[in-house]
């Protein structure tokens, strides 16, 4: 049985050839292949994250930098702008890590604001760092990052500002060092179109120098740590090597396509999906602040999607239901990483189809 | 140019089948496929972890859960067991989790005893966990881990066992119920033969009962946020499919080889690498405490290992040079892993036809 196209947001379809290089044999960790191998990523991904800055890749999911970043960046108090469910988790990692979170809450599906995070900073003067979700894949939203970080900086030039980008870094535009960014995260399984079990991340030299002063940073994601240790080439553990064989064929493939490009590509296919869906459907984030990378489609049709998910999977593709509190009153259709506006063509016509027998036959 | 068969303690040589299972097509981590694949690997990690009980695993290196062990079931107060590198290593990533640590230093080289555990327990009645690894792969001794935890069992019921069972898992008995063990940690890229990117743990519910009254357990490597997960068949965060899929092939050729048949060849493996080293150098480990996994080689020739190395290299074979401070005093074979008999025997008359070259010629 051939697995499923996957029109979920992560992981996402991982090229042959990007596949079949996890297979190379191993190596050392502490030999010159290996430093070969790493020192050959940095540049790439500093063209992917858009900084001349410093970028660290750690074996762990995207989860595990939103843990390096409040850990080693947030001494005691944080502010977390939050309109989805991954704004959410961060807030609760930043709490289970023992700072104090000011959580900023607006309505899912609503975009976020430059003034959402304004009016926390003046009510919250010793807050240390804002945290934003770039790309909200449980509502379809993509907030404002330059914005927000520009109206930061204005405001509290001394607070620093991290950004997960976990599903949109490789699908839109993301500009670490043009907008201001102190720590960008994301993750290999999503507009990288790696296997998961990556992550990466660019961090200011203003940031690290303020995680000399946070206390009990841990170890395997201490942000100093992994910078160290970069220096020269290595990661301070065992890292996930035959995951860095892939990146090491995947971000020349994607530099290959060009960032631009990339970036476009996706604007497109969500122009496109976007569009059927607000005929046939509706669409659950406001508009002007529609991702890239993937549609909420809101339910107003009262579809199973269960069974719509059934059917797609007999055409050899799979999509997302929504996302926890909106699951049945949405869909989720990523337009990620390797997939084309050609798959997405025949996403649509597959659904069409479906809705003609079920809905309307 | 093909990659050198690798004599190091990790990563080791990864059979051809397990390579190319990690590029099977991927799949989503919230579906049936990846649940099947999940529930698959449990009763086999808990067959090669002798254990009936909960088997966790991570994406991360063994250094990820060194950092959950102490920070999920330490609240206070860690007694660490040193005689090398990485009991050394543990002690520091617990005290950057804000744990006090009581060390206890013993010499490089010589094993760790009962009596060890025992004076610190009395001396520190408050001392919550202790931790020790079974196999310091920097000096070649390997701990008596059974009499350790049978000791600190009898003295100090309530103190949990925390084992470092890095390079020793699948490549030497442990028995995590027979001895009593509240925690055991494992890499993927050791005796397991895995590519690196995996951590697995076998988990005590009395150590799981102690981490609730943990605060700020952080979130990656809580284990009670991996239990819960794992109860659905599921990880916290997106784990490292591909090498799931690995490990999947990987540990049904190791059961398939026996668990008992793989101690038994890497002991003969031992034996004979043992033998041979304290004919033509020295043996760097106390009697008694030798590792069934790793030969560290007392250096008494003063041979270059960085030359011998690079003859090896030209053989298709690469050994370890001597762990921080033991290089130059030290080299290190690895045996362990997909590593049989006959690969060892080559080995050593590639490194006898060197000696006939180099030294006595």
């Amino acid at each position: 049985m051939s697995a499923p196209m996957l029109f979920i947001p992560g992981p996402t379809w991982v090229p042959e050839e990007v596949a079949r290089a996890q297979a190379r044999p191993m190596i050392g960790h502490r030999g010159p292949e290996f430093t070969a191998l790493f020192e050959g990523l940095i540049p790439r991904l500093q063209a992917v994250f858009r900084t001349r800055g410093r970028v660290l890749l750690v074996t762990a999911s995207g989860t595990g930098l939103w843990e390096a970043g409040v850990r080693s960046l947030v001494r005691r108090k944080v502010i977390c702008l939050i309109n989805g469910a991954f704004g959410e988790r961060w807030a609760h990692v930043a709490q289970a890590n023992g700072k104090e979170v000011v959580p900023v809450q607006v309505e899912w599906g609503r975009g976020l604001r430059p003034e959402h995070a304004l009016e926390a900073l003046a009510a919250h003067p010793d807050a240390e760092a804002i945290t934003v979700v770039h790309n909200e894949t449980s509502t379809g939203v993509m907030n404002p990052v330059a914005e927000i970080a520009a109206a930061v900086r204005d405001a509290s030039p001394d607070v620093l500002i991290l950004v997960d980008a976990v599903s949109s870094l490789g699908g839109a535009p993301l500009e670490t060092d043009a907008w201001g960014l102190d720590f960008v995260l994301t993750s290999s399984q999503k507009c990288l179109a790696l296997p998961p079990g990556l992550a990466f991340c660019a961090v200011s030299d203003r940031a690290l120098a303020k995680a000399h002063e946070v206390p009990h940073r841990g170890y395997y994601f201490d942000l100093l740590t992994l910078a160290r240790y970069a220096e020269r080439g290595e990661t301070p553990a065992t890292p996930a090597i035959s995951l860095l064989y892939a990146a090491d064929v995947q971000l020349a493939r994607i530099l290959e396509e060009g960032l631009e490009v990339r970036w476009e590509r996706h604007r497109r296919m969500a122009e496109r999906v976007q569009a059927w869906a607000a005929e046939r459907f509706g669409l659950f984030a406001e508009a002007g602040f529609r991702s890239w990378t993937l549609t909420c489609v809101a339910n107003t049709r009262g579809i199973d999607v269960g069974v719509l998910n059934a059917f797609l999977r007999s055409r050899g593709k799979v999509i997302s239901s929504g996302y926890g509190p909106l699951k049945g009153k949405t869909f989720r259709i990523a337009h990620m990483g390797e997939i084309q506006p050609h798959h997405v063509e025949e996403l649509l016509a597959d659904i069409e189809e479906w809705l003609r027998r079920e809905v309307s036959g």
